[in-house]
């Protein structure tokens, strides 16, 4: 057996015990992994600092490297997390249907864990104590593989984690950390469909694609957000420029933040003042189309290709529309569904508008970065859901489980 | 564009239609559909006689020639299937949550449709009713490709159908048929990301798993059904031969139907005798391990190789158990995870493998024959799922939908 095969195995093993742990076995472990985490936060810190040692020598940039990075306080903030994790209410064992058939048979349809979840991710070590937090609150077992740059962070920080598991109720082996982080083995995981039941991606666009595009294991893809904001003819033009202020500039590099502004030709010599200029004011670069650039010179020119792009940047696309329906055809071509905004006083446009755009959260007179687990009360998350099926949006606890039907009977046959 | 990057396109254009269509212009669209089935049955029949004459000459066995054959009473059949659905309450548009937040957003979660969703079929042409009856109830439009043998079967089924969408509210291209029938069809399709939300095969173990194993586009994996009855110690011995006669013999071509005899070593000189007996006079194959050899003696010897295989045919594995756990051990290595039962009168043993066992369907005292979406009150089905994302057993019209949020607010940022 490989080593994924064996950690399969394990993993498998650990979540037939998962399965049937209680609320309070699985919070306590929770609880003791976060306590474990702040005290054990010096050797995190060593192995984190060869880490940043090699790749500051291997040419990483320094905002690449601020990603790499553990502090004292950034452990704290992942101790913090897995504790908020640990309150969160049990999402196993929940009776979400139950009725008798005319034959007697009694059914009950219950919320069940997943089973175990794979996680491929990048360079961020908070994501090794995030994500095992959000497994096992769920009642999932976790195989974990992180990038080369980070592993012996990554590998500190699951052996703290499975420290604190062996001296609580519930297997060591509810995480795993893979030691192989060459494409093999993310190949490797991407075929492991007798132990995985789900895979998850976390990172940017190329490595989900190639998890969307190869993985034989059923997946959730996260991420990519090419999010839009409408200014209708009739949005109140204060509140526009805020919102479209706040989606663009709060977080530019998070994927809840606006890409594209499309505004109402009707409003746009009124409007588009007055939002570009905040904008730019933010150092934001507008890429506009023909009409827009004619009423705000200081944009430079869009070209087909910026209507797809998410640019996770200072950069906003801005383009002149005819109408709601213009609007919605626009965003339905080129949205990865992800967060897409009107913004508007007329009812009839917004309800259009919302039940015209088919993507996970559309909004009406708010900001687009309030998709997120925490802000939506969802909990913490482990991504956003950009496809249909299992869960769309946030993914927190409550998105991590799936259900089981259990039929009671006295004896009947077909 | 290709043929199915142009259907690709159609059925996008379609579902958005289909997603704002009331519930009644949906219903009336099938029962309109119901209707041009049965005057246009002559029409479909000469068609199927077509593939039936090809299907002689090419030496296809009665056995699947019965499968592709079309008579007046199953166009009827098929007719009243498309019914049955249309009377299916709409799924779509519930509000499934509406809560809001201290910063006054208020959040709405709202089921809606999927959006296209793709069926790879083999031989039976009734699928081709059946899912895109499923698919519109739903408000999904429907991309089809059928196999070649049935093809012109199909392809009169779907031109019926067409005609009646085209005298409906709803547009035609809410369902259509690939003409290609050669494999290069099947990869496109499960490339199609674009176009396709949701791939769904329907068919063998070797189509399912090649589609499993090579497409981009999410699938629902359907199918395979290697399902085992557990006789524990404390069963009702002669309710265990009625409930293992029935679950092998009813059907045994269906994934429902038994496939494995665990019998708990206790009860096995009593139990085995008549259970045994009793399939054997129903011309049941058994495979026997040495143990259940030695109380009965005729039976074939099981190999390794039978513990994992779904016969689909009357053929039965037998194995005696030590225990409960050593039950749920075995299935849990062995099972396809659809339907799995235990027969005691032992609460506390039905219990453990109630939890134990991690099927979609997991039963206590009854027949795995009720997986099932008539029988389980879930409607007409579209395949039983046997993975765990999104949905898992019978994939009713309830099951083909998805959610999205939609958030109301008055000017919030974050």
């Amino acid at each position: 057996m490989t080593e994924l095969e064996i950690m399969g195995a394990n993993a498998k093993a650990a979540s037939k015990s998962l399965r049937i742990a209680t609320d309070e076995a699985k919070a306590d472990a929770l609880f003791s992994i976060a306590e474990h985490l702040r005290s054990n936060a010096a050797f995190i810190l060593g192995e984190n600092s060869l880490d940043v040692k090699d790749a500051r020598i291997n040419g990483m940039s320094e905002s690449m490297v601020d990603r790499l990075l553990l502090t004292e306080e950034r452990i704290s903030g992942m101790a913090q997390g897995v504790i908020a994790v640990s309150r969160w209410p049990d999402p196993v064992g929940k009776v979400l249907e139950e009725y008798d058939r005319p034959n007697g048979l009694h059914i009950k349809k219950v919320s069940v864990p997943l089973g175990v979840i794979g996680i491929i991710f990048e360079s961020r070590p908070n994501v090794t104590s995030d994500c095992a937090a959000l497994c096992i609150r769920a009642g999932n077992a976790v195989i974990l593989r992180g990038g080369k740059e980070a592993y012996r962070s990554n590998a500190a920080i699951a052996k703290v984690m499975r420290q604190a598991l062996s001296e609580s109720e519930l297997p060591e082996d509810c995480v795993q950390l893979v030691s192989d982080t060459t494409r093999q083995s993310a190949a490797e995981m991407m075929s492991l469909t007798r132990y995985l039941d789900v895979l998850i991606p976390r990172g940017g666009a190329g490595l989900i694609r190639n998890v969307v595009d190869n993985a034989k294991v059923p997946v959730i893809e996260t991420g990519a957000g090419n999010c839009h904001i409408y200014v209708d003819k009739a949005a109140d033009i204060n509140m526009a420029a805020d919102i479209v202020f706040n989606a663009k500039t709060s977080r530019p590099s998070v994927c809840n933040a606006a890409e594209k502004l499309l505004i109402h030709k009707d409003i746009a010599d009124n409007a588009l003042p007055v939002i570009a200029a905040r904008l730019r004011h933010g150092n934001v670069e507008l890429h506009g189309d023909a009409a827009s650039k004619s009423i705000f010179g200081d944009m430079k020119t869009a070209t087909d290709e910026d209507w797809g792009r998410e640019y996770i940047d200072l950069i906003m696309g801005v383009k002149i529309v005819d109408s709601v329906e213009d609007a919605i055809n626009h965003i339905e071509t080129y949205s990865t569904h992800h967060s897409d905004c009107i913004i508007s006083e007329d009812k009839s446009a917004a309800e259009k508008f919302m039940a015209g755009v088919d993507s996970a959260a559309v909004y009406w007179n708010a900001s687009t970065r309030f998709t997120d687990g925490g802000e939506m009360g969802l909990g913490a998350e482990i991504g956003i859901s950009t496809q249909k099926l299992h869960a769309r949006g946030p993914m927190g606890v409550n998105q991590l489980v799936t259900y089981k039907y259990e039929l009671t009977g006295s004896g009947q046959i077909r």
